[in-house]
């Protein structure tokens, strides 16, 4: 398979690698890349003010994640994530996301996760709000705008 | 797909959840679920004497990761861990790990990782040692022992 | 300083390590010491019935830490935390903790928090419950019973 | 005692923070703020070339940490982290590091940690190199420049 490029994700934010990201053998360990994961969709979602972690009725919890890691991050990288949506469903959302090092235009990982959305008390998946799903589709594949 | 159960693995470990694992929602957070594969697979490793991380010349680097989330885990449970190996290559293994909480008998999680072994100096894959693969066999599904 | 043993702490827990403990330098991080430090009294707290996370009134919060390293734990080494009380305030509590590697009687390092316990809406600072106090006499030092 | 503001410090460094920093009570745990320390200090001796993670005979294993915590910090604040350098020794420096959120001046956290200088093998202490004493004078307060 082709790795992602920049060109294949729609909105970017800057996650500096911390010391304790490297592990043992002097790389940043691979369960740190979902930090990331979670880090560039749910800021998305926080500053297009369609999540509110205290008070929303409305949360994501994940149900499925996946990696595939091509080439090392080492700290002190800096690394830029990419995310789009690649499936906007009644109450679910596939997102996918390719982290990038310092300039690189090739991705040293990319992946996804679905979000089931769900009602903060009952714990049972409800529909998309309207305004969440406008910001999904902001950065959505064409596939999943139909 | 059936949720895996206990006797779908070969081997087992408890790993007591932390504080921090929790995250806003009050439960543990979709990233920690890997660091407990990490740890149940590398722990293996180690106690079997085939993994020696500060001098060992073959290291295990992952490629490839994935996670389905089945019921939610909370601090302070205790996760019982149980590993597989699904694949041996030549220079690469394919673990499967399930994750179960407290006394469950069906996994709250379950996923796996693929590991390709590397010269630690050359970061190049090299073919399985004979004592790794003496350990992996005891733990692999029937398929792969042909 | 003399380095703390097991008979200076009145409550007892195994935490084992993780893989992703370890950091660059083939050794537990020491910011990983404070989860240890964490998860040690939070569990003490939860299975004493006295801090309900999801739903209690009370909540405590983490004013100050400190942690004294002595000698190194690396994975898959299993810690033992030693916990004891050794101030107990109008609304704080001051936890000191001890971490043994394995077998060891000396302690591989030692630290205290202080939790300041609030109101979950105001955040403000709120006496002790009664609860709470009688579970904190049960792992007090002799000098904060009076 | 005063809060420490900005101008107490002589190097300063963005540090967002993660998702995942964010503990069940829905601010950033009190772990997380040596992570960013380690980091704060770590990055600044990389960047001096003054620290070589992976191959350098000096490395710097921490001995003692302390933090205040006079404010909560939430995903997603962007911290900003203040350091200097208040003692040099022979083989030991401690740095003191202040955390500010977003734009204020008031640090929501502050600490240190005293880093113990090691050759890399024995794991013995050694004396500061000349180059690592260059970096540290340059963000030292005045009374240790003596």
């Amino acid at each position: 398979m082709v790795p992602p490029t920049r060109t294949d994700y729609y909105h970017f934010q800057e996650i500096p690698t911390r010391w304790m990201d490297n592990d043992v053998y002097g790389h940043v360990n691979n369960v740190v890349y979902y930090s990331l994961f979670d880090t560039a969709v749910n800021q998305y979602l926080i500053e297009r003010g369609v999540l509110d972690v205290h008070t929303g009725k409305q949360i994501g919890l994940v149900v499925e994640t996946q990696c595939q890691y091509l080439s090392s991050i080492t700290f002190p990288d800096k690394v830029v994530s990419g995310i789009r949506v690649a499936k906007i469903g009644n109450t679910s959302v596939r997102y996918e996301i390719g982290l990038f090092v310092n300039d690189s235009v090739t991705a040293a990982a990319y992946g996804y996760f679905v979000h089931v959305y769900v009602d903060r008390e009952t714990r049972r998946p409800i529909p998309l709000s309207a305004s969440l799903r406008d910001a999904l589709v902001k950065i959505a594949v064409d596939s999943c705008k139909d």
